[in-house]
């Protein structure tokens, strides 16, 4: 058995050569497929230690077959060092030898897994007329957001806001390439005021509204990934009463999402699995939020995806091979033969 | 920066040229030096995920500088297939910036630092004479644990028993550059009998008594290293009364270690840290055993070691290196530049 090790470059290349917005869809496939099958996965919340610089984050889960376990950081100050916010590491063991079979840089991975939740859930939302869509914070998440969007929404154009114009410039060189138009704009209102559907990607670390001071109406959408850890949210508690809120998970949403706001019980919050019919989020008459906090099932989904592709791929093996199990003394001997 | 990926052929390499002894030698100095500031450590349960055919476990621990995630597997049955009973791999992370610094397999430094932690209880109970050391379960650990004692007690002579008399063959072979006598024992009693130090390490996964129907006397020391998950104990309850029992964390071993078949506060045990001054180990009059879970910190120790070790090693960057932090996207273009 060989275990694939995968550095963040030959993740790069392999997703430059199959095409981004072709790996966005397939794993939005996996995410369907393994969220529609919620009751097979062993869960158990992830453990989380909290740093004066940010936070380190370990997200196992598995079922039967595969144990996945991530982990992943946060912190908020780390561009100002010329260095990601989010970093992460994934890998895949089997269940039934413990043995690892893929070891991956996941920080590409974890950009498309999360476009191809927010893809997953639009698409339930059947949203079937043009849309404007408005995108707030053109940070690194920004591009795979559009381009998983791109599939399942028909784009007729793209609102940017971010305090940093700069990096607005930067999304609409990358994504020279899409036929829409994208208008950068100096202040957030009039985005919110007009857009259909509207993406929150913020890394600021306290409890903020990023909407300003326009209000929502109830015929929109709004994808929000910035709440992602205690007092880190991006929605006022007040716009989140009386939408129809979905979560990946109640128990982690509760404590890191946006939901963290609201107190106790509540019926309009409703975990994806429980949507995948598309029935309850098929309504244009009520505030529809995705309070998109990562979860490990997703990266579950994801090293799945690459592992399948990877399967012949060939490299040095990554743990002891020995002719006997019980001679691990021997492997210190053949390393120098 | 650059992250070191170490495969298992890396490590035993270098392990090898460096030499085992000395590698165990300066882990247990490692060992020593963190368990005594135990309160500058954020310490977390480990998550385990339980399996028909075994466990695999997450184990972090951090303080203010790393962090240190192991994922480990306990597959009693692995043998029979030709594999393992445990691997292992392990990431050690900056606090500060949340990134990946070393990424290691750890199946041989898992045993490494096993045997210098046999080797630093050993050293606190400061036994003076020339002893006979007995070892049951001659399996992958074996070897290593008998380096790790003969560093710190002076060796008569070794006897080991193993239900498969294979397995000393390939120990007696292993060691064969050391001077002490090593005795193959058909039955363990002689063995129980007639030992100052005795190390179990077998894999039988359920409450058991390795000892056979010899007796435990006050004067002999235990190092039990097969108690390890919840169900799986070496020793009878009844030899753990009235000995002094040291375990690395007593919230852990109290679940998966010998002291799990104990109910409620006891006295006669203590926390490694409580007893790295010698005093309360250091007395012959009572049975002292070492109920050895590994801990959590113990991968940070050997992590930490092997990064410093490694600190000039040069490898492909395991993370983006973005000019631009926020502009991930552009990775995807620039891997096939």
């Amino acid at each position: 058995m060989v275990t694939k090790v995968l550095h963040h470059s030959d993740v790069a290349l392999w997703v430059q050569q199959y095409g981004v917005e072709k790996c966005i869809k397939e794993v939005m496939d996996r995410l369907k497929l393994d969220y529609g099958r919620w009751s097979e996965f062993k869960r158990t919340p992830r453990q989380a230690l909290y740093f004066p610089h940010g936070v380190i984050e370990s997200m196992p889960i598995s079922d039967d077959e595969w144990y996945a376990c991530k982990l992943v950081n946060g912190h908020p100050d780390n561009p100002s060092k010329g260095l990601l916010s989010i970093y992460a590491l994934g890998a895949l063991l089997s269940v039934e030898t413990g043995r690892v079979h893929l070891l991956s840089e996941m920080t590409l991975l974890t950009a498309i897994r999360t476009a191809a939740m927010s893809a997953l859930f639009a698409s339930l939302c059947k949203i079937k007329k043009p849309i404007k869509l408005g995108v707030i914070g053109a940070g690194a998440q920004s591009e795979f957001q559009l381009l998983g969007l791109d599939q399942v929404l028909t784009i007729d154009r793209v609102m940017v806001y971010d305090v940093d114009p700069k990096t607005v410039g930067k999304l609409t060189r990358n994504l020279g390439f899409k036929p829409w138009p994208i208008e950068s704009l100096s202040q957030v209102e009039p985005l919110v005021e007009s857009c259909d559907v509207i993406v929150t990607s913020t890394a600021i670390k306290q409890r903020v509204d990023v909407l300003g001071s326009a209000s929502l109406r109830s015929d929109q959408v709004v994808i929000a990934l910035g709440g992602d850890c205690p007092g880190k949210t991006e929605l006022d508690v007040m716009r989140l009463i009386g939408a129809r809120i979905v979560v990946p998970c109640i128990k982690q949403a509760g404590v890191e999402g946006e939901i963290q706001q609201l107190r106790g019980e509540n019926d309009n919050v409703k975990e994806i699995h429980e949507c995948l019919d598309g029935s309850w989020l098929h309504s244009s008459d009520t505030l529809r939020i995705f309070d998109s906090v990562g979860y490990a099932l997703e990266d579950y989904a994801v090293l799945r995806w690459m592992n399948d592709h990877h399967a012949e791929a060939s490299s040095e093996p990554f743990h002891p091979e020995l002719d006997d199990p019980k001679n691990l003394f021997a492997s210190i001997r053949k390393a120098s033969e």
